[in-house]
């Protein structure tokens, strides 16, 4: 997924807050979805969330107010009741961020509930080996 | 309602940035319920949220990092349909900005409906004639 | 300019949280800039910012989780001292919300100054008398 | 540090966006410096910043609109070109997240440094061992 930095997203050191790193994250995993001919949204309307049970990132290099990011995501980690994915931030070549996500799939009120059959089967041939 | 500008809300020209008024304002629009005993909470377990129809901001003063301010909300007009807000932010006696919100009840699904009466006669006696 | 609702921009209402359309309108004025062969980037390292003086936005109809936006933004006036832009965001051909925003020419340390000339030159043409 | 869930850090699954923490985080590292006759604007006076150079949170419950939080940070590293803090957000009685952040002595044109002895001693006294 390309974006650019926002000004918004910058901070009084003058490159982009770490925490938007995360929502870039969040954006590139809906991308993934989408371009696999799946969708996050139909996801949610079926009563099943991907609740963020743990986040990392590391930052190698800072970006800046309007520079054009390449954010790769990958799924590492598919079983019924944990999801992971693995990104990585690029600047042309240069890798400015790595991070990754791990998901718990939940109903409307939280409850961790499986994954249910036909959406394994949708996501599996799509699992990346790191 | 007293806040620290936190790093996160600064921009790379070092002040706050012009968005987060707007959150400050709702976090005073907060404050304001629950000093005068009502609970935006309730109101929304009511099935009514306050949908936001209109907001505007003047800029008198930037602000910047872990800078203290206090912001003060007014209802200034309440009817069945409508409801406005009016915001003066300021740092000591500094008056760093001013706005306005204007907001339409609204349903679960974003529909507009009328206050109720008895949310009504509960804010009546806040309203400030400015 | 195009844009996707993010998730994180949305809130518990389910629609993108009014403060989101502030940072849109910015991104648009960043890419207005660019369309026409200008770089904000370029305007900053001339020790000029256009610190925002005045916002207003008018809420028509509430955007979800991953839309698909289009944000119109306009120049509608250009003097020295002022800049001021238009803001129409739609999805397909509904009209979400319109917006203005008010600008100041600003040095490194938020003093008011005048647009240099060059720029001046540069921007007029393309303002729109709305 | 005490926070309230802000309307606007919400997202419409109805909880605190995951990456609000982040900011929660970064609040409360600026407390506890306050809290310790520190002041990170006078940090970054010196032309020192930390950088964050990683971070991790793991989300144990979710946390709601205008709930009140409790944010804990320990210094639980302290090395001249290293500085780690340990996070946990409570509800009350409740653990509703754990996180690290490491960051990096950095000048202002983002280059790698060693902290000041002044500050190395200043801070020393304040370290945890978890």
């Amino acid at each position: 997924m390309k974006l650019r930095v926002r000004f918004a997203e910058t901070d009084q050191m003058g490159v982009a807050h770490h925490s938007a790193y995360i929502i870039w994250f969040e954006a590139a995993r809906v991308e993934w979805l989408r371009e696999r001919g799946l969708d996050y949204r139909r996801l949610e309307a079926s009563g099943i969330s991907l609740a963020v049970s743990a986040v990392n990132v590391q930052y190698l290099r800072s970006s800046r107010f309007d520079d054009e990011l390449f954010v790769q995501a990958d799924m590492t980690e598919l079983k019924s009741r944990r999801v992971r994915y693995h990104y990585v931030v690029y600047r042309g070549s240069e890798t400015l961020a790595t991070g990754d996500t791990l998901h718990t799939p939940v109903d409307k009120n939280g409850r961790a509930l499986r994954l249910p059959k036909g959406w394994l089967e949708a996501l599996y041939p799509h699992v990346s080996s790191l």
